[in-house]
Formats: structure tokens, sequence, C-alpha cells
């Protein structure tokens, strides 16, 4: 029998819509200088933010401040609107660990301005993405440490079991607002820690026990 | 020989990503209250945006001022990638007629809080699609009429050549940030003349000479 010519092994090549959490854990809200929010704050990157290790990371030409913050990636595995929380976890096919690369100063701009955040999110290589996770060698997705190295030194890490809203919320909460499809993401938020990395530095992030992943920063510099 | 498995005049079933531009006529900035941008305003919409006539457009539970913005919507034909002003023509494939469809209300709570737009512009239905119109039907994106009528009424007119930013300036402007693809959208801002919309209005909107569609208004409700 012939592969299936959309293998969720690789929802970054095909998958059409990527649905990010803001301040999805409170500590992180604190020192964004952000009140944790009475509802998920959501987001978008494009399918064209989707980077694979051996490609590099890039940091805009307009950037300045670019900050990693490793994610637990909620991979679709089938149409999913308006679910209830009950109902949400029947809709995960699996997971990944993503990069929710940051612009953080164009994203002060952004706030300050009242500008939509793309220009801080949604840039070509904002979402590094390891290997995918099936759902079956995740017990609970509430109880996973995330971390991220620069340059091999430990820069943050955190638990899932600290979200402020947890997959099934998350996934309820935006179904009833963007319908999701098979091999969609949501990105669940950063835990506290986040910092800047520099040209030339190597990223190395994991959830622990289950995957990791390498990129090095590179300066994105027009015309070249 | 068969048909291709993703034929461009049906590119809103296949195509991953949809950039929009915001206060693209400064007529509309202005009557916005904001001031005409330097540089193009971008934001995002998923690919489960898209409905097509037949179908109604949902006003979002949360959303009591619902606008309709009849925009150009420019297809991709291929990988788009820091082109030039000059090349980048050669890269479209086609045109469609769109609606940016705006929860104004929400647009002003995210303005206001420094929050991104995703609830403002992002929600299914926000992106009625006219059927595809090839480039060779085209002679100049620049000279055409969009217009849109609420319950028979013209509510809202305007020609392309007021755009400050051009096809070929925001195509080379996004390309830089976001790799475009074959089937991507780019949304390319609307004229002066935003209205609200109410449940059960019929909107017809088209592109004088080539295109028109419409579309019924309906109240999303939780829990129906
Ligand atoms: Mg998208
Ligand atoms: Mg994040
Ligand atoms: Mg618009």
């Amino acid at each position: 029998m012939a592969a299936p010519a959309r293998p969720l092994s690789r929802f970054w090549e095909w998958g059409r819509s990527i649905v990010c959490v803001g301040r999805n854990y409170a500590e992180h809200a604190r020192e964004m200088g952000e009140t944790p929010p009475c509802r998920p704050l959501l987001f978008l990157k494009p399918a064209s933010a989707y980077v694979r290790p051996g490609s590099p990371v890039q940091r805009p030409y307009y950037c300045q401040r670019l900050h990693p913050e490793p994610e637990l990636a909620v991979v679709l595995g089938r149409r999913t609107r308006a679910v209830s929380r009950d109902d949400a976890m029947r809709y995960v096919a699996g997971y990944a660990l993503c990069l929710d690369m940051t612009a953080r100063d164009a994203q002060d701009t952004c706030k300050a301005r009242g500008l939509p955040w793309t220009l801080a999110k949604s840039f070509d290589t904002s979402c590094p993405v390891s290997d995918f996770v099936p759902k079956e060698r995740v017990a609970d997705p509430h109880r996973l440490r995330l971390w991220l190295k620069v340059n091999g030194q430990l820069r943050q890490e955190g638990d899932t079991a600290d979200m402020l809203f947890s997959v099934p919320e998350l996934i309820s909460y935006i179904s009833e607002i963007i319908t999701l499809h098979e091999g969609d993401v949501i990105l669940t938020g950063t835990p506290p820690g986040v910092a800047a990395v520099e040209e030339h530095d190597e990223l190395e992030a994991g959830i622990h026990g289950l995957v990791s992943m390498r990129f090095t920063v590179v300066q994105q510099r027009l015309g070249a």
C-alpha cells in the first residue's frame, strides 16, 4: 500500500494553520509586564514559518532582539469545530516541540501602537519544529518538561503543568472561533525565562524524554 | 490527462496562507482615525477563514459590529521569496475578490490593549472569496473598481488606483518577511466607506466587469 500523501509525521509540509497562545504561563506573562489573561490570547503564524533541523533560524532584518520560546505544539488529527473540553482530546493526533521565535523589539512596537503582531511573530523560520510525537507516547500533555539551551547553557526550563489554560481548554476555545483541520497546530505558550539570542548562537531545545532539536541563528540580510 | 490535484481555480481549498494588508487606501485609514502607514501593515487569516458563495458569513458570538471590507485578492502562482518590485508581477497567477470581514468592536479592543488582531480578523468565514480570475483577464490590477452592496443598496465603492502600496510593492515587501507559495493570497486593503452589517443582511460584492458574489449574514450562537 502506498504511503499517505499527507503523513501526520510530516505535518509541517502540508498543515495549513498554526494558532499560537500567548501568556499561557503566569510567570511568563509577568516577566513580560502583563497580567495573566482571563481568556486565551491568540495569534497566528503562516505555514511558511516552519523550519526543520538542518536549516538555520533567521533573525529578521528589522529585529535586534530575537527570543526563542520553547512551546508544546498540539497537532490536530481531524476537523475540529466547536468541540467541548470533554471531547477535545479525541481530536489530537500528537505533539511536537516548537520554538515560537519572537522579534521582541517589533512586538513592543506593535503593542505600543495597537498594531497586529505579524512582524513580531510570523516571519520566515519563526516556527522551528521537532519531529512528530504520536499521542500514544504522551500519557499526559500536562506533565512534560520543556527546556532550551543556548550554546550548551540551560536558558529556560518549565513544566506544562503550569499552563493557565489546559490543552483541552485551548482546543475548545479556539475551535469555537477558528475551525481546525488535520495537520493544524496549536502552540501552547512558553514558560518563564525568555532572553535574546544572537547570530551564530546554537539553540537546542527539547521535551524531556521525548524529543529534541538543534538550530543555528543567522542574521537575515536584505539583498543577500 | 488528469486534472491537477491543486487547481489554482480552487486555491481556497488548498492554499495555506492569507496575508492581509491594512490601511492601504488613505481615505479608509483616515475614516478609521489612523494616519496612512509608511510601510504596509500586515496581518494574517487562517485558511479556515475562506467561505464560498452558498454558505453564510457568520458574525462571531463575541461581535456586535461586523464590517465587510471588499478587497482585491492577489493569488500567487509559485514560490515567492524576497522578489524585487520589478519581478513581482511574474509570480502572480491571478486575482479574486475577498471580503476582509472585520469584528470592528474586537479590533478596537485589540488596538487599545496592544493585543494581536486575531479575534478581529481571523474567525471562521472571515474571508468570503469569489471565483478565481486568471491574470490574463486583468490588464492592470490598479485599474479595477471594487463595490459592495448591502440588501441591494450600494454601500462602498472604490478604485484600486487609490492603493497606497501597489501590488508589486506589496509582493516585494511581504516576500522579504514571509515566503509566499503557490495558492497563497494577499488581500490588498479596502477603500473607504465601511459600515456594519446585521444578521440576515444580504451582501453582494464585485470587481466591476470581472466577478461578483453574494452572501447572507448569520449570527454565530455557541452551543447551536
Ligand atoms: Mg495561516
Ligand atoms: Mg509564545
Ligand atoms: Mg481590510
